[in-house]
């Protein structure tokens, strides 16, 4: 095998780990959504990192654990036994290293008196890092887009 | 060539082959929105294998053909020439050799009298086959996310 | 090094930039609604190639310069004031060497009067070209699904 040649696959799995990145990320992202409705507490909490942080909208979360006592929590277990879907739109993902950050916005619809309504929209900041076994989000902060300058900082 | 370079090359082959994987998957559940919305029955249809099935809230298809009639029905018709979308979160995927699962929210939009609303949040499940020339729905089931316990099962 | 092991890497060279594509495609239109909800016009503008146009309803940006003046706008900037989020779905994306198809639905979500509605909904259509530095947007045009045969064309 000419140099050439081994430079050639050590380019190519270099650029293949970092598409494996990009998609473990957007697919980590892209499974909060039905897990957080489906009740699955274990299963939302094992995408945080197990000090990784929630911060949404007062409710300050600071580990695994705090995670996964939202998602039994009263208030959501209500929500999800009344209908509703924590809809996040495609994550824009950039990976250094890692870490990664990934950005995207969210819609929560609920269902009530037999209809549905957009009852939030909202800027979503991911920041993630990479441990022993996968991609875990370390800290993430969900802000209303309902005109504050901070929800629009976490998007850009 | 090394047997350690020849290990390499087997595997990026089957490293690679995944991530195709998931992306046909996750490109796959992508289309169908815009396509059904698009009243594009033939594209809808080319979704499923031959005898793939699509359970939606008491409809019942049991084949390609099936799902064709669907979208030329009056139904359908009537719902896209009124103004509509049929929007899907970003699946999330797992493969297992020659079959896979997606999972994903999904929310109908109508418009109506001059404005839009929210008709349906649901659930949406894919059971997946590789099939000769790429991968097809084997069976799908959407249900209301209306908090029946059904629906949320569907999620996880 | 056999020719048989040569041509491996040649192939797996090739699935690779395709999958790159594939991804950066999906990522940049991903990027879109959290960059102009956030007001970022300078992020918006770097989506589209120098030349690059986006037709929505009724306003005909002709050039990157034109879009970051959209998003400078006093329109513009009033809507993200208010609180709003432009919701783009997952792309569904269809590469041609140097060329590209994207196409994707959206909703428009404001908030007002402390609550929030789906304001439009439309169909995305873009065309892009790989540039010496990576996809750009050569072509967008957005119509609303309210109805119209021209939206439904959009999406197929």
């Amino acid at each position: 095998m000419t140099a050439t040649q081994a430079e050639r696959l050590d380019a190519l799995e270099a650029r293949l780990r970092h598409v494996e990145d990009q998609l473990a990320i957007t697919q980590l992202v892209a499974s909060y959504g039905p897990l957080v409705d489906a009740g699955d507490a274990d299963g939302v909490a094992a995408l945080w990192a197990e000090d990784g942080s929630y911060d949404v909208e007062g409710w300050q979360m600071n580990s695994r654990e705090d995670v996964r006592a939202m998602v039994r929590s009263e208030g959501h277990q209500h929500l999800i036994a009344g209908g509703c879907t924590h809809f996040l739109g495609p994550a824009s993902v950039r990976v250094d290293g890692d870490d990664a950050v990934a950005v995207c916005e969210s819609v929560l619809v609920r269902h009530r008196d037999g209809g549905y309504s957009v009852r939030r929209a909202a800027a979503n900041h991911f920041g993630l890092r990479r441990e022993a076994d996968g991609w875990r989000i370390a800290h993430r902060t969900t802000r209303a887009l309902d005109g504050a300058a901070e929800a629009r900082s976490l998007l850009s």
